[in-house]
């Protein structure tokens, strides 16, 4: 590399990290990278090739401090939670006030709003990363947290890196402090909800009408031209058509049906409770894959509680249906963004928001693109009342219904799909049954109620 | 009273502080009291009457403190938080190692093990009261946390003022620190999914069948003597059988359907997720009441989505239906309090905190009495799994689909219901649909997956 200073410093040459910093030199940017283990460095020059002209390896912390231009801008790529914290005090006593570091990682928003209460001495940020190795190597989508000053410092860069969409970057700066990294969460959440939905469809073809995997491959591979266009869809209709040499049987056939999970499904549905939304769908998706790792017990109880039966429903209802619980949870998923950006008064652009994650991450989609312009208009709302939701959803819901019904009587499992359904019901039920709720409330606790026709706080001579 | 010193000091004179205190001193139990106003301390000891022979109401802390027999026991009754943190350092310097401070409110479990650990030169309690005001003055279900040597102190008085079922008493030292609220905090999330579903069957027989609540609450009155005897049910029935004279209409008619909450049931939820452990239904109750506290939306979006079908069903499905939403709830929440057992290492046993429910609390039924044996018996797998459970819950979950699959056709929100349902469908799905997030995740993240055919972590060759 020239003796010219690097525009960046990429610290930690993980998967991820080695990627986004390929991806930095790629576009022309002069980075330096720096790794607690530094025998990484020479080999990640190596595997670089040419570009590693345009990239500085080193070792000891001030030199690589040293080596970025001022005001330097540091992109932190190492393990969340206390490895950041050690890492931040490390490097504080080398920056200058106009320095910016950025966590990168999947940190939980609610420390990242403590680091950057706590960062004095130079600019904290947390963004979110989507897209996964491919995604940081040829285009993530990117959710910045922080100060303009740091935004200032980093668009340029982000910018030629990210995804575009119809020439669009896939990059924002969403708002401050833990803005970026909340986003991503729910961006997370709503993954795990679709992939829960996509998973339940799968499992009433397959259960319920006795479909094989390519059968169902192919019918999702049909799906990916229309109004379920998606990397996620994509990706099933590709998965469930590999076929597996070893066993002659279709690869998803021989796959353990019990899926890990980090934190940010949970975290999704724990910081909705907090505002006081509902991430149903999302718990759904969390909840079903802490009964997927219980193997040995779902064994137990099949032959406790055995039996299911066969579903009999025109093929095309399940697009429908899918497209319906997709909607929903996205709905869920940008409730909770609306919720978070009033009580943290961060101003959240939720169209933005939405137009950002039309590229580069694992929920990009058609829908995304639909939904955007909704969002643009009604931030005073919920999602679900923002004008034009109606023509989109509504049509959609008989399918739903069908779907939910015709599984829940078999007794085939639609945690999500079922979720995100009685979430639309509640939402749109004029008169509700929490007056009966009310009651109870004020016979055994005297809690009181209102009245629909006085003001004020009154109690019944409950019987 | 006389000169001897008190057996106990009760501290917080508010509903329940003075419940309590009136139930101790009918039981024979010298008591003193302090409030935080010195004032509420002569109307308190007025309303009294003859009790207050056993009450020695004293202002001042230090006089408190002395007046109590050591080793002492001084039970808080005050609002929750950093009131607690604040009256522990003001008692701090007041007590000896063999007194017990009992935090008797609705406090956060993490708190309560925060206080024990932080609780040096005494012994501290977290104790859950359920009840409500009649519960605390005539006999309430009291789980206690803390030390054997705090229980020893308490057992004595607490026995006789507790609830009683056939004789037992319903308190319990259940475990350690946090373990009695913990149990009380599940305790409430309990509550909270069984009101809701109680008002879903509700809500289907008013807007899906068009009953009147009179009919409607002779309907539960019925069902107060068989499988679904309780508290909650007996209550449904009261209240929706009480007139109101102001508008000649049933009360519950003219109450707003917007339900408050506080914050056990969302806890609930949020440790559920925190332990891997799906609390699904509890999550359904809490965003029910969040949907309802949302009015104008709903009303808003009642006009985009409008429109709800009849629903034709047998009525005495809607029994069997409510008893089978009833007990999942139940083994949701022994689940949430098997996954702490472990994670705390407090060796519950949800047997007993069965029995302790029986009477006194507000979740007191029949079912609790149909657990306690089944639950006694299988410490080491899900409570699902426990001999008996297929025989209790096998035959009413056919009306369980009937109902959930009629109210999904109808367009009437079944949150909870539906939720148990996919609980229990997931639960005990033999080969589940993780195979498919398996394939998702490996083919975009890399994360690998466990083949069913050969040990070891595997990656797909994806087309």
């Amino acid at each position: 590399m020239a003796q010219t200073q690097a525009r960046v410093g990429v610290y930690g040459l993980g998967t991820m990290g080695s990627a986004l910093a390929l991806n930095l030199a790629e576009n022309g940017i002069e980075i330096a990278v720096s790794n607690r283990e530094p025998d990484w460095i020479p080999s990640f020059l190596a595997e670089a090739g040419t570009l590693a002209e345009r990239i500085k390896g080193v070792e000891d912390l001030a030199g690589f401090v040293a080596s970025i231009a001022s005001p330097r801008v540091i992109v932190l790529m190492i393990p969340s939670g206390a490895p950041v914290d050690a890492m931040i005090e490390r490097l504080a006593p080398l920056l200058d006030e106009n320095d910016t570091v950025v966590d990168a990682g999947n940190a939980d928003f609610n420390e990242t709003r403590r680091r950057t209460t706590t960062s004095t001495g130079f600019h904290f940020v947390g963004m979110g990363v989507s897209g996964g190795e491919e995604g940081a190597r040829t285009g993530p989508s990117m959710m910045v947290g922080g100060s303009d000053h740091s935004w200032q410092q980093l668009a340029p860069m982000l910018e030629p890196i990210a995804a575009r969409f119809q020439n669009d970057p896939c990059v924002a700066h969403v708002g401050p402090d833990g803005a970026g990294h909340f986003v991503k969460t729910v961006h997370n959440g709503i993954e795990y909800a679709d992939m829960q939905m996509i998973s339940e469809i799968y499992g009433l073809l397959r259960d319920g009408q006795g479909w094989e995997a390519p059968r169902i491959g192919a019918l999702f591979s049909g799906w990916s031209d229309g109004k379920l266009a998606s990397f996620l869809v994509e990706t099933t209709a590709r998965v469930l058509q590999t076929f597996d040499p070893t066993s002659n049987r279709p690869l998803v056939d021989m796959i353990r049906d019990q899926a890990g999970q980090k934190g940010t499904g949970r975290w999704t549905v724990i910081e909705a409770l907090k505002l006081g939304q509902s991430a149903s769908t999302i718990e759904a998706a969390v909840g079903a894959r802490a009964w997927s790792s219980a193997k040995s017990a779902r064994l137990a109880a099949a032959t406790q509680f055995p039996g299911f039966g066969q579903i009999e429903i025109e093929t095309e209802k399940f697009e429908d249906a899918l497209f319906a619980g997709r909607v929903l949870a996205h709905l869920q998923g940008f409730e909770v963004l609306r919720a978070a950006s009033a009580e943290y008064d961060w101003s959240l652009d939720l169209a933005r928001i939405a137009e950002i994650w039309r590229a580069g991450c694992i929920i990009r989609s058609r829908l995304l693109d639909d939904l955007a312009p909704l969002l643009r208009q009604t931030p005073d709302r919920p999602v679900l009342l923002a004008e034009g939701m109606a023509e989109l959803l509504s049509p959609e819901i008989p399918a739903l219904r069908r779907v939910v019904g015709a599984a829940v009587s078999a007794g085939l499992p639609v945690p999500a799909l079922s979720a995100g359904l009685a979430w639309f019901d509640t939402a749109r039920q004029e008169t509700g049954t929490a007056n009966l709720i009310q009651a109870q409330r004020d016979a055994f606790g005297v809690h009181g109620f209102e009245r629909t026709d006085a003001p004020g706080k009154h109690h019944g001579d409950w019987k």
